[in-house]
């Protein structure tokens, strides 16, 4: 069973999926399982049949030879079917949680993570994200699609080969409402975007920013939720992930193995969680600013930021910034 | 340093205290180490002076003899601080993180956790929540007041002994603000309390009941978001905590020993959040309803809820809740 489930007083949606408490809660981290992993050469049928792969040898579909390859998650959040009603009334109200949920595969090497694979096949990640997205945008129920890594046992990952998961969900979830009504209003007071504005300030300032290269950004932002949490964004502004060109995939890569390398040095190979943020799927609205985020889960998140939904940041930004521009190296 | 740092697109406010990063990382677990656990007996000096503690021998402050003890945190998320400033402007903001942080140590037991306790003893904590509660009501800064108890290393705990924390705010936090303004507006449109029609059906339902008891209901929510969450609640519509009497903080203390410990049978001694929510205390809105929500902690949190603020719950509340009357006992 998956349904979105109201919470009557904060209008919260939670999504009710019990078919992940099949999951496997093992991670899988010797080499010696390689022959069990759903996501390396030859396990092709493991996983349900592939929606997406590159393969420039013309191999068949769930067979070997692929670069990177996507499949539906065997565990869904959201899930295409079109059976589901809305139920409940008053106090008591859950939607389908319609939508879709796929993972794509990063490459077929079972131990390498995505900073250290070589740019071009980055970039191949990106172009899939980009593909999925697209094909995801066109679908009449999904009104958002969220794509997350993550990476590390303490981030969530259920499966050590190096994977991304692509959200297509029926609602534009909470965490994007905030931002989005934030842009939209700054917009409308301002004329302008206030990503754009943050961005010339941290370029100018310094003290926060980490990278400045090839038409993207990254920067640890001021109200930093966790310790080295960092956001990269295109200079120009785009409101679309999906229009991403050819040029900006591979600048994109470029900057994200740099990030991800300097957390690998500065953090000795921590486990992180990274979002794609951009506007809604069916919004014209070009206020927003996509990015990404990414936050390394260095310390727990306890009570006080579960009851108050506030988050406490024991380092500041600048402190971590200095840290991944290599100007501070003792803590 | 600790501030509270606005992010200028959503608003949000985030704690920014970096003394928290000298806290001991280590769980004392072992008996073996009592004489380093800064909460028991003969350790007094260890905190900083106390700001509460019953005593039925009439000992001195920071001595042994003591039944329930109060102290300041070692390292505050919020502090008292009247030379603290407003700094900074448009889009980099903050505030002092003023207020308070305090510890309420629960016995002088190093091993017992609450449900563990005697009856009167819980009442006593109790009793030490109201009256802390009463002191920071009456500080000019302190706009809410959320008393949390995490139990267990998974929950976020650092120390074993069993303790509870008082935050007392400039602000009230968003998860409060999200269910303050829900009250008020269910109020506005039906002249009635949100709260007390979820009892009500509930009660009237049942399968999401778990106990009915000296005027306390506890049940697991309808969008309870993880597994096995649940909320205690007066029967009795009332919006202030801090106006508890004495014989329901008896019943309170009863309810909490019964739901805890059905955790600790049904789930296995669970880590887990408790947090106390109640209207801000310069408030004279009655609105809201006060009320206890508990979250073991039974899976992780990664990267899709922190993206999106949106929770995935892999178990149903009418499953949980049968767990819990024992009316199940295989999962």
């Amino acid at each position: 069973m998956t349904e979105l489930r109201r919470d009557a007083v904060t209008g919260n949606w939670v999504v009710v999926a019990t078919e992940r408490a099949r999951r496997p809660d093992h991670f899988r981290k010797s080499k010696a399982k390689d022959e069990e992993c759903p996501f390396c050469y030859g396990q092709e049928k493991m996983t349900p049949p592939e929606t997406l792969a590159y393969r420039t040898n013309g191999g068949a579909p769930d067979s070997p030879g692929w670069s990177v390859r996507v499949v539906p998650n065997k565990y869904p959040v959201f899930v295409r079917d079109a059976s589901l009603r809305p139920s409940g009334s008053g106090l008591y109200y859950s939607v389908p949680s319609a939508g879709g949920h796929e993972v794509i595969i990063h490459s077929p090497d079972h131990e390498k993570s995505l900073p250290e694979l070589p740019i071009d096949q980055v970039a191949l990640v990106i172009r899939a994200y980009r593909d999925r997205y697209l094909f995801f945008k066109g679908v009449k129920e999904v009104d958002f699609i969220e794509i997350i890594l993550n990476h590390g046992k303490d981030a969530g990952a259920s499966l050590e080969h190096s994977h991304s998961q692509l959200f297509a969900m029926p609602l534009v979830p909470p965490a994007a409402q905030d931002q989005l009504a934030g842009a939209a209003d700054y917009m409308l007071k301002n004329s302008r975007c206030i990503y754009c504005d943050i961005v010339e300030t941290e370029r100018e300032n310094g003290v926060r920013a980490i990278a400045d290269e090839d038409g993207f950004f990254a920067f640890m932002p001021y109200a930093s939720r966790l310790p080295f949490e960092s956001w990269i964004l295109p200079l120009e502004h785009q409101a679309f992930f999906e229009e991403i060109d050819e040029a900006s995939m591979r600048s994109l890569a470029k900057m994200l193995i740099l990030i991800l390398g300097r957390y690998n040095e500065v953090l000795s190979k921590p486990s992180y969680n990274l979002f794609l943020h951009t506007t809604p799927c069916k919004s014209e609205d070009r206020s927003y600013h996509w990015h990404i985020e990414i936050i390394p889960k260095l310390t727990a998140i306890a009570g006080f930021e579960f009851g108050t939904g506030m988050m406490i940041n024991i380092s500041t930004p600048e402190d971590a910034a200095a840290f991944m521009r290599g100007e501070k190296s003792d803590q």
